[in-house]
């Protein structure tokens, strides 16, 4: 029988520690969903948020969109999207995003990430009015009718599968949007998460050569990506922009990359990115979530001459989530070493310091 | 019989009147076509080569991509694209790109507009060795074995089918790419030749609301714009930008264009085509054929934020020149309002002027 | 104020006429919408429902999955698929299909047409049980909170509409899986309701010459289909299959029809669409709505040496849908021709019997 | 220097063995290659030639359309498709079709595999005139101008690439076809050399579950398709179809495989293929090489009823070859195993032989 009342870590105001606090746990709707949480992510955006990057950001507000964890209890019966039965016990991951599911983005375009009414657990539902716990830095979190939940059988660390709910499923939606084709050369830039989940899905979807640039300071992390897949590394910070084009035109027939992923944030690597590209290739943009002014890009040069496709992609929907879930269960990469720190519940400011120095490459809150 | 020689205009000297010169007729080798030309259209990329801002461009050089013509003489065998055989006397275009047809991009991508060895009768083939007559502002053009004819039965007026051989095709290749779906907004800047092929496809792709933008100067080309099948247009230096923002959003249910093309040249209008594309849209740059600079793009709020493709549209090939013709045959469409003027051969420096001065939609050279 | 019951056409038993009888109305769920019914078209899955031909099918039973009405109550703000606030008055259409919204085919296929537990108003909800008004041949239809509804606006005869909701809507599904390339020969067999869509949207997926199929009794059908925008048609009982392969290669350089439809429900016309299909064609079978045993394929000679792609199409989503009432409204086509028999609520038996004699193109039940 | 005279193993009579002749090199054309054979692959289309079961095929013919070798002689400057240039002694590859580059299926639909002027080295180019030496059971191969050549860098055993350049090219034009998402289970009828390609290009293209089915007798060719990366195999003879399915609903939340390759030949196989599976899924029919009569399909519930998508599959082009190649030379996969049996050219009978009798995986003449 679970208690009264459950701790959640709560942002109540930008850049300061977050607060304990304590919340009653509400009865539950037809069709909702207790879940303990085992583990909860944490993201980049996290960051963001807590520095009140994001002013839209509702507070007080319990942090924490990617979330693992353990039905607690279910009101009537529900299914997962695999139509498996859910029962209290059960190991489960749900879709973050909250979307109307009747509008032209949901059911014309069929593009939910788009859904103009699209909300996010952990990020823009406060925990101000009932079930409060709707963000992962919690003991529970109080899933809404609508949540698409997946079950996960088997023995797994939930810790390691936290990064699938969000910068795994955001690769997802980016490698579907690749189209890569058998043999294309791919490079990414910025070696986080998200790089490691696009290395080992390029690596999955037949890509050719892989590349990935970072800096000296992300050795670490670069020989990471070259356990996911990756054939060689760039260091950013040692070389200049016409060798590392001609690095990645040595791997390609002097062409560049056929598929290149932005995943570092930077604007200065966004107009790299292009560059790089081969003509009829892709380059993608998953990495830049907030604004960051105005990229000066050559358009003949770079996109019209070799008819590139510049695509941004935006977030995930659950289709992704499931894609990211499934390569990690796979157990064909290590993913398990991304997880370098795991930080109680209680400690849950420190997991967001790391994240923020860069120290780890994923943090996790175990609650 | 043929005459022993021909007349060309030829550009000898940037910037200068075209010369008319005779050059004898070589013999055909196996396989090749001697075509007497009947219309040849005068591109605005014609103009740029006229002016020199074409620095590959060898000299001597008989201008004219766009040609129309009647087949003089065949040295054996050959079929057209569809496996008509042909004859003296029939009326024929041609596919302007000559490629290797077996590089990556011939055989792999199967992209010839990106071989890296395609060459250009008109463009990038000189007239100071034999065959000499390689460029259609001249009476008869030499063509390579390995070209692709089209064979057009039926009486038509020459000079109407020689839009589609280059913007024709290049408005095909865009709408190729650009995917439209049944009912989707389309948006084109820039009110040229392009533009009328692109708002005639956009019409026969199943388009819902098509909107031109363009200046007050080029009221008429906006009038024949909507003569082609657009539903309203817009006076941009009539409007601000914000203006324009919202005109098509009241009739996209506040989401922007689906589909947008840049086909005015501008890097000004890349920006704003930009800004104008829905969410999970698709902005294409078929019109951007010279180097324009850097053009600033705000990243996130129009790529990332809202997942939209940008997209570079390079040349075409002879697919696109075959859907071209066809839609100019299927006579849905006024495209014989789009031939303005008309000049004779040795009046050819005349069509580039008028065509440089924008007084004409389409200026054809009749050799 | 509407009235506190509403009368219903009702099928309580197989092959006998429909009985009028009066339902309570139930108060409104929240999310919930009580439609007047304006129009509700008889579709030929209808007569097959009459007969008993599909045994799943609970009695009793309000027949009507095609319906077109205006909002008469509303519990809660409401929007429909364009974010368009509904009030009541409104005249509208819905989604006829009900499903579930987070299994494998609803979230990660993104194909609610294939959801497991989908259901359709008028089909698979019988009346026995409140709200019991789940069928259109009825004066109200009381639609669930999770329907999707679109509002028409403007000055439009609701009988007209009702095509769009089924046929209409299963020709949209066809067309979007036919991947039509401009210039593409189009075949349709069998010259019924949803030919007259799939010619229609044919002309505007940019199709070349499209030709219809029919009986020598369907001739004023297949002058219909002609002023929907066929080139030509074939009596099918006028010629043998070698006349009709060779009409057909007449019109395709000799290859076959790119794009072929069976639109007739006949096993003989599947086997006969597969043989006039180009290689590299398409051949969709969006007709074949109940069991006709098997038919023999030539699959050699007529899908694997022409790498034809046989496409099966299982009704439609709520996308096919605003694709047909687009097509609808564009009112390029003479959509209004189609509706040849209009009957009130208490002659809806009637109306099963001129749509099973095939005496009607479509029929309507006005309520 | 190379010799005057080349022996290659001729077919002259249908069913007998094939002769040794002696034929004289010939001068080279401007852009042809002599190519000296390392290694020719024994197709099993070699056989039904050899037994006279292709009537087009001319004799005498020298067989081979699997070949690799090292350049012999060049007139002219040649590269390959990677614009790498090509020099005596190099080892190459080459795209076993002859296609014409200049009718629609070459140049507007851009897929050479069903040109209509198609001719296959080794099949259907006979040896009674000059140059003669048209098949790979040679000892030199005359390749014409437009042959597309690959080089191959590296020390590897030219017997383990020729299976690239047909059974490889076509699984390559399956997968290419078959769109697999992740985790789309996969299903492969029939374990002979096109199954080993399947499966490793399905393993590379992120395929979920993989399932193999075979007869008992190839027991070893299954156990072989587990090392390329099937996950589980049936044994077609000790279980009935109602097992099979069950087996493989069973891996696929009772829905049946995604994608699902015929590559068994067999008419049986194909009605068993499309019941495997699932909705919204494709069963490709690579398999199917020569004529096998009228294969009974329930087109209701195995097609219509699934919405699924049954794909013709017709030999390969350069792209496909490519795509083969580098995933033989990636080593990811054990292609060395498949290579079970060597001949010398004198013995190219006895090659013959064991494939008919398919002891062999592959089995390949060493000229």
């Amino acid at each position: 029988m679970p208690p009264a009342t459950a701790r959640a870590a709560v942002l109540a105001s930008y850049g300061r520690p977050l607060e304990l606090r304590e919340f009653p746990l509400v009865p539950l709707a037809d069709g909702e969903v207790r879940v303990r949480v085992m583990a909860a992510g944490v993201c980049g955006s996290d960051v963001h948020i807590w520095r009140g990057e994001d002013p839209r950001t509702p507070l007080p507000l319990i942090l924490g969109h990617e979330g693992v964890g353990c039905v607690d209890e279910i009101r009537g019966a529900k299914q997962d999207v695999y139509d498996q039965e859910l029962r209290p016990g059960d190991l489960v991951l749900w879709e973050r995003g909250i979307t109307c599911g009747r509008c032209a983005y949901c059911v014309i375009r069929k593009q939910p990430a788009l859904c103009p009414h699209r909300r996010t657990y952990g990020i823009s539902v406060g925990c101000a009015d009932a079930p409060h716990l709707r963000g992962a830095y919690a003991e529970y979190i109080h899933l809404r009718a609508d949540a698409h939940l997946i079950r996960v059988d088997g023995d797994v660390d939930p810790a390691v599968l936290v990064s699938a709910t969000c910068s795994g499923a955001c690769a997802a939606h980016a490698i579907e949007q690749a189209h890569i084709r058998p043999g294309d050369a791919v490079l990414v830039l910025g070696p986080g998460p998200m790089a490691m989940f696009l290395v080992a899905f390029a690596r999955e979807r037949g890509a050719g050569h892989i590349t990935v640039i970072g800096s000296r300071r992300s050795a670490a992390r670069l020989a990471m990506a070259q356990r996911m897949g990756a054939d060689s590394v760039l260091f950013r910070d040692e070389t200049s922009l016409a060798d590392r084009l001609e690095a990645v035109r040595d791997q390609t027939h002097g062409f560049g990359a056929c598929v290149v992923f932005e995943a570092s944030g930077s604007p200065e690597a966004v107009a790299e990115a292009v560059e790089h590209t081969a003509p009829y290739g892709t380059c993608l943009i998953p990495g830049i979530a907030v604004p960051v002014g105005r990229v000066p890009v050559s358009v003949f040069e770079h996109i019209a001459r070799k008819n590139v496709r510049l695509q941004g992609v935006w977030v995930s929907d659950t289709s992704h989530l499931c894609a990211a879930l499934d390569l990690v269960l796979s157990r064909r990469y290590p993913f398990d070493e991304m997880v370098t720190h795991r930080f109680p519940l209680d400690e849950a400011t420190g997991a967001l310091e790391v994240v923020e120095r860069r120290e780890a490459v994923k943090a996790v809150v175990m609650p």
